[in-house]
């Protein structure tokens, strides 16, 4: 009993330890599946399609601006042709590195070069945890998912809603969800990307809460946020409005087409990353004929299909090699570039985490600057997982003590101890172990290195099932982030003037 | 109705689509976390550890081995000191490259080089499934867990004995194991490695199942198997006459310290390379020295105990670091080398699946050339788990297929078809689509793509569960491979003598 009791009190103690908010770089060469003559001819055939196909642009507005930079509008079907100079001339602007900023001074990230930033998921309509199973998602669910991210220091910025709030009227749901990240986050948080009202009202509330002008936003964007094409070969006006809007604030936009091999592209990954790449480039070539130099940023998420069944796969070995590739293409541009950790288990389980740590390697491993859907996602994007935002928390810390330099010095070698221990000797006592063992390794979250017999004794609980007592012991200890009275009014005074706006209209 | 019965028809014929026997290779640069300086200051440090420290020798026989090359015996604390010039002279003579032989003719298998090989587990005390849960180690398990073995395509080898029989004499042992290693396998298993005897029992009996000579197997080696040192810096007797035995027989030794850092070497993980590398070198330098030219292998085995309990952790980001930084040292030395797929989880959960991912990507990212408990390990190798195996073997079968090439042809880019669907369509009735469709992707095991409503209506059955179930199949599915019967009574005949004569002594 006292050995059980010392379990749990360790347990407990342990609950929040957690790395410090960091920014990472990675520091070893990306993994390089192709050689710059493959590139190129992916490259090439993205360019091909945009030529000879070209691309459906349902935007009157949109249409014209490609007009005006040169490219070849057929007015009646809404074709846009581009020609591949137009193309890379358009986003030699992109700057390769930016800062974005959160409410927090002290949170601010640098976007490109060998940086890597942690997103938490973003857009699922269900949520789920071990207690109540899976339920659509609703505005409680999402502030409590909300406060988790912000709690968790690995993960670096909220990812666009990380549960639709259904039980909220559609056309005024964004205002709470925006209301909700202002109050809950001192990290950057992404705005949603449809239509040009929508991304007013995020830029317009990011003001209000960092108590700035949208010059000074303009001047150090808070925004990275995510933006679909409608694949293949697509943009609808919603989307082009919501970009043309971001780019227009000095924002930063991450096109990202959703490029499903065998479904919305040829079977073939070759393809589908040819396509991905040529939407890729028009969305980032709209930001720049916008507002040459604004910051933006490749996306990409491209997967496969079970040709079996016609569900979508992630976490596939395609999957890792398509972000290898990617990060490849981008770098090519010299533009960052944004990955995923998906996967498409409807379970906490091996699957989930042995799918996300294909994705998370297939990112790091090309050198994504933005891990999108970090943590939290489960069962292809449909789910908000409790559970699995810890899982993803406790995988992402680990890649993060991976990425740390490794010490050679001397000291670190330390040959006079074992000099002076010897042969058969051990070295749990030694003065050189006794300085560095609080601080040597890594301390998980959620992992159990118990030996049997303790962790069956403590209910044989497993990884999903300790996961759950970790959040709801993270919710319960959650300090909501500093902001004055009279700025938190005049965050409700808008969304109370905005929504009587919209209901009148 | 008619779904379920479907959805349960699908799964009982997919249960033995896995890939085929294939070599593997990795076609990307290794990750390098340390520059050449780094590395050489690991490697000087080993060094000076052998000449200074030494390293304790129980046994004479080596003593005298090491004696004759040069180094300085102290003989009455056993201590053997060695110049520096004659380890590497020693190791020098180590092949980069070998091919190694299985019963069955089409198994061979290249050890080097970019190859990597992937052997189960071997070694542990305990099984466990879901159906009888967790049991002490016996024949009837450790049969059936070799069948399994045999049956999955992905796993090269056998590692070592999967479960160790305690319903056995331990005395005798050995030749029940190897004789079901015979008997069920034609792929290479491994020899155990405590004393001369074990391993000249293992020689016989191969060449008996193989109908060939000692010197044919020593100029077709079937045998690549694995030895620890007693860390820190001591080789007992039983070690130092099995890796003699071995390399006198032509056969390959993988020389693998388990230097836990922070027990058995210092608390940095700089040092316990240090002392990794100080003891593999001197253990090739051995197999050298006993047969120069003889195949063999440069073993680690670095991980970090928990710092709180003193608990072994695996799997760990400080293991990735050290399994990438073994295999910048093995090449230092161009030989090749051995890393494992590890965790510390008591139950094939997401932390068993997350803890094997981080040593897999450590292994495939610093170039293995043998991934050892590639299948089947838990609980820190305590357990061999008949779901663990399957979900192994799938975490293996995405590897692979994440390192086929990658076909970037006209063909494969298919821009014709492109064109053909244009802006808006879709792809899943194309030709360029309905003749790849069948073999495009990866088709998993026991990964469940399912949605969420059928994967319910099926029993909401978790990665363990369904791993339960495959085992179950592929094991009543099992065929021994052939083996004229005339063999298999002078393997039995072999046994029955042996016994008697260990009984008798």
């Amino acid at each position: 009993m006292v050995s059980r009791r010392r379990q749990a009190q360790r347990r407990e103690k342990d609950v929040l330890k957690q790395l410090p908010f960091q920014e990472l770089s990675i520091n070893f060469d990306p993994v390089r599946l192709l050689d710059a003559e493959q590139i190129e001819k992916i490259h090439d055939a993205s360019l091909s399609i945009l030529e000879t196909t070209g691309m459906r642009i349902d935007d009157a507005k949109t249409r014209e601006i490609f007009k005006q930079a040169g490219a070849e509008i057929d007015q009646t079907e809404n074709i846009v042709k581009f020609d591949r100079g137009l193309i890379m001339e358009s986003i030699s602007t992109v700057p390769s590195t930016f800062t974005l900023h959160g409410r927090d001074k002290g949170k601010q990230l640098t976007i490109g070069g060998n940086h890597i930033v942690f997103s938490a998921v973003g857009g699922p309509p269900f949520a789920s945890d071990l207690d109540q199973g899976r339920r659509a998602g609703n505005h409680a669910d999402m502030c409590n998912f909300l406060k988790l991210v912000q709690a968790l220091n690995i993960i670096h910025m909220e990812g666009g809603c990380p549960i639709e709030p259904t039980d909220l009227p559609v056309q005024t749901r964004h205002l709470d969800i925006y209301l909700a990240s202002c109050l809950y986050l001192d990290k950057p948080w992404q705005s949603q990307m449809i239509g040009a009202e929508r991304v007013h009202d995020a830029i317009e509330m990011a003001c209000i809460a960092s108590q700035i002008s949208r010059e000074e936003l303009a001047a150090k964007p808070q925004f990275l946020s995510v933006t679909n094409t409608n694949t293949p070969l697509v943009l609808d006006e919603p989307l082009a409005q919501g970009i043309i809007e971001m780019a227009k604030a000095g924002q930063a936009v991450c096109v990202t087409p959703f490029t499903l091999s065998g479904a919305m592209t040829p079977v073939t990954l070759a393809s589908s990353l040819a396509m991905q790449n040529a939407e890729s480039l028009v969305g980032l070539a709209l930001t720049q004929l916008v507002n040459s130099g604004v910051p933006a940023c490749y996306g990409s998420f491209t997967s496969n299909v079970d040709m079996k069944s016609g569900s979508p796969a992630f976490g596939t070995p395609e999957y890792a090699q398509a972000a290898n590739i990617s990060g490849q293409l981008a770098r090519r541009y010299n533009v960052p570039w944004r990955s995923s950790n998906a996967t498409a288990s409807c379970a906490v389980d091996a699957q989930s985490a042995y799918e996300s740590q294909m994705s998370i390697w297939g990112a790091v491993l090309g050198h994504a600057n933005l891990l999108n859907h970090a943590a939290g996602w489960l069962e292809g994007g449909l789910v908000a997982s409790f559970e699995k935002l810890i899982v993803d928390a406790e995988m992402l810390q680990m890649i993060a003590s991976y990425l740390q330099p490794f010490d050679v010095s001397n000291d670190a070698l330390g040959l006079d101890t074992v000099d002076e221990v010897g042969p058969g000797g051990h070295f749990f006592g030694t003065e050189h172990t006794l300085e560095r063992f609080e601080t040597a390794f890594y301390s998980p979250l959620v992992s159990d290195w118990q030996n049997y017999e303790n962790w069956r004794d403590l209910g044989s609980v497993d990884t999903a099932g300790r996961a759950n007592h970790l959040w709801k012991k993270l919710l319960a200890d959650y300090q909501r982030p500093a902001m004055d009275q009279a700025v938190e009014e005049e965050l409700n005074a808008y969304v109370t003037k905005r929504k009587e706006q919209i209901n009148n209209l």
